[in-house]
């Protein structure tokens, strides 16, 4: 189908019994595992331990429309993982999915996919060893077949591998925070998928640290709560659009960036930038002031995508 | 829909009564406003008071297709606004429209959404300060909600911001234009703007200075009246890709771009470009030079959108 | 139609007469010219003949498809070309098309189109000269009306024009590829062209010098017979997206581009980038090494593409 969110597609949504709710596979019918929390542990210097799930995890993602999503610890996008530039990562997935194996790639490493992206049969685990050579804002994501339903699904997420000197901006930057964009298709709806006719384009953003919001790719979170920041703050945004399948407008209504490094990579500095393209698992880091008091909203331009749900707020107090 | 103007499609529009032209609001069937001409002066050194209107206006976007556009100043894109890096602007907004707000974001400025973007009801006028503080070729839309759906139906248009140390290839430009690329879907079609499928993708060119043609977005004026240039000279565009809803792929037929600036800034340069891609709401300034007579067709590569309009021609002569 | 190549889809072609075969010109129903070898020459320090075919020539796309092409010497995407900054191009098309005129418009030179890319009658070839001036990896297709239909059948192919400094990673570089993206769409269906729905979108690599693999853009060529390079080396990428349509997000699954040239222009260098976004039409050098012995993807990672066709694998050895 060719649909937008429309009143006339609810209704066909509804009526037709094939279209959304049944296309859960029969062997996930009846599951919904709990939220797992993430393992992150630095066991040396250059080392860090990490430790994921799969699972299968109902996610409300618009008001009242529940997704059977197939997870990294429950949540969709995945937890955000944080490293340093040059870190070795020893990497355990334990795959808690009943009826099918999942993987990991990490866009942030250098290894052998043949070798290290490999299939985790179902309650098995495996652990991987690679290093984080390349600082950034990098896409990680299922890689099994097939790899659009995985990430559709929801088996994607952001690791942010910080520049060992870091960015020429660090001393300006008053305020952090992580956006990823993702898309939604009619539940587990392959076809959908294909045709790259989304039910929904989602914001979410992920705790860099305690007390931080962290949510899931939903039409209404950053709306209800937004972001928070002070006037005459310098913000810096690390942001992802995870796809699966379209390219993102990256907006801030209300300001212009200041710098944007493409990938997160700081030798890749644009200047005075409104919109940064984003590739689908492209990142950046985009930076920015907020000079009066107010509610701005974040958007890709590309307005089908922000009509479809693509919106957070951030709100700036005095 | 998922259509193209194709024969069978255009048997459609004809034969349904829903599809595209009774889309039009009752409010609206019979207003049809008169274009009225912007207001810009410069009041002091860094001070341009710009006056606009929000209107509905009759618009032919294709040979015998009238679009009931929601316009600003009654053109679609809205008149070309061209200030200096620095500059306040002191902005006023007239809407004509008697059935629905309407509002003013322009890319260009620091300004809270929520105070100074706001909508403007039916018959009323308000005036809001800002800054130009970044250069480049940003788009202006209006953001009353849904923002797709005014942006769509015509109110989005440009505003340069000259950079105050200019370019560094000033010296060697010859020749300037501007040029807007924007898709038109069936009118004020909410469903098929979401689902972005676009009956015509077009551009537009606007006046830099007295003489200078000035146009609607339609899939014919730039052809039967081409831009105008001579042989060896360096052309800039001033471009951008108001959408609202696809990227664009701006090419120029038998040349190289000598230099691009992404989105306008002066520091954003590259060299020697077949292709500048421009996300939704994505300016540039290209450059290049024209070597022979004859003429230079200018296409969005994303043929699909030329062959839905969005061609316009360069006429070289000696 | 809005389709995805899922099992209803294939039998909706079976069953409808007018989908897919019987979109074939009558001209074309008996044409299947056999693959013509390019002709490439160079002539003095500066000068390089190139003669070319337009033909009608079978190509299998996917494993039982068959697509009547349009192409370029028998091949879609046609053959590689490859000149040096500065050199002047004397460009001979013979058009072998029984049934309508085919045209050459390369992105790598400065010529008036309407003299130097125009259409070539059936059975008639003619003779353009013109330089390449700038460096990089620059599409070439046919130009003639419609365009979207003459690159959508298969008129596309690459341009490497060699900066005559090089690159400044010239040194590291050990091994080097070209690969091209392209749609494939229901056989000659204009209206599935302008939809933008491609059946397939697949990936072709073209040999650099003898001996190296030589394909047509298809789903399982670059499956069956992966790239092959050594552990340890570092790979160049000459990569373009010649659409007609769609952009591309060019990724390498597996490791991070060390460096990126957009267009392939030296002077356009990008480090550390996950991810390269590539408007239709646009070129890059992308270059990134490979540490471990195994398999690496290469995809769009718009994954609604590279579950269409668009993967290309890298196999690494010892
Ligand atoms: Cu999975
Ligand atoms: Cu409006
Ligand atoms: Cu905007
Ligand atoms: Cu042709
Ligand atoms: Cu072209
Ligand atoms: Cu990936
Ligand atoms: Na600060
Ligand atoms: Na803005
Ligand atoms: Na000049
Ligand atoms: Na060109
Ligand atoms: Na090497
Ligand atoms: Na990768
Ligand atoms: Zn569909
Ligand atoms: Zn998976
Ligand atoms: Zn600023
Ligand atoms: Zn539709
Ligand atoms: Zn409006
Ligand atoms: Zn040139
Ligand atoms: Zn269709
Ligand atoms: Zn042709
Ligand atoms: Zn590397």
């Amino acid at each position: 189908g060719c649909r937008s969110p429309s009143e006339s597609d609810i209704a066909e949504k509804t009526a037709s019994p094939d279209h959304a709710a049944n296309q859960v596979m029969p062997a996930h019918r009846d599951v919904n595992q709990k939220p797992t929390p993430v393992k992150i542990e630095r066991t040396s210097a250059h080392r860090v331990k990490v430790e994921m799930t799969a699972q299968v995890t109902d996610i409300e993602i618009d008001k009242g429309v529940t997704y059977k999503a197939w997870t990294f610890n429950g949540q969709a996008p995945g937890p955000l993982i944080v490293v340093r530039e040059g870190d070795t990562i020893e990497f355990t997935l334990k795959n808690l999915d009943p009826a099918m194996p999942h993987s990991m790639d990490f866009h942030a490493v250098h290894a052998a996919p043949s070798k290290k992206f490999i299939n985790i049969a179902p309650n098995r685990s495996k652990t991987f060893t690679y290093q984080a050579s390349s600082p950034g804002v990098f896409m990680y994501h299922c890689g099994t077949d097939p790899v659009l339903q995985h990430i559709a699904n929801g088996m994607h997420g952001v690791i942010i591998v910080k520049p060992k000197d870091g960015y020429p901006t660090d001393p300006q930057v008053d305020r952090e925070f992580t956006l990823i964009q993702n898309e939604w298709y009619a539940n587990n709806n392959l076809d959908d998928m294909t045709d790259g006719q989304p039910d929904y384009v989602v914001f979410s953003t992920k705790a860099l640290k305690k007390g931080d919001p962290n949510t899931n790719g939903t039409t209404y979170s950053l709306k209800e709560k937004p972001l928070e920041a002070k006037v005459g703050e310098k913000i810096r945004i690390y942001v992802n659009n995870v796809g699966p399948n379209h390219v993102s407008s990256f907006h801030v209504v209300g300001t212009v960036f200041d710098d944007v490094y493409r990938d997160g990579n700081p030798d890749n500095r644009l200047r005075g930038m409104q919109t940064v393209m984003l590739p689908a698992s492209g990142g950046a880091v985009v930076e920015f002031t907020v000079k009066e008091a107010g509610i701005y909203p974040i958007v890709t331009h590309q307005f089908h995508h922000a009509q479809k749900g693509a919106v957070a707020l951030l709100k700036v107090t005095e």
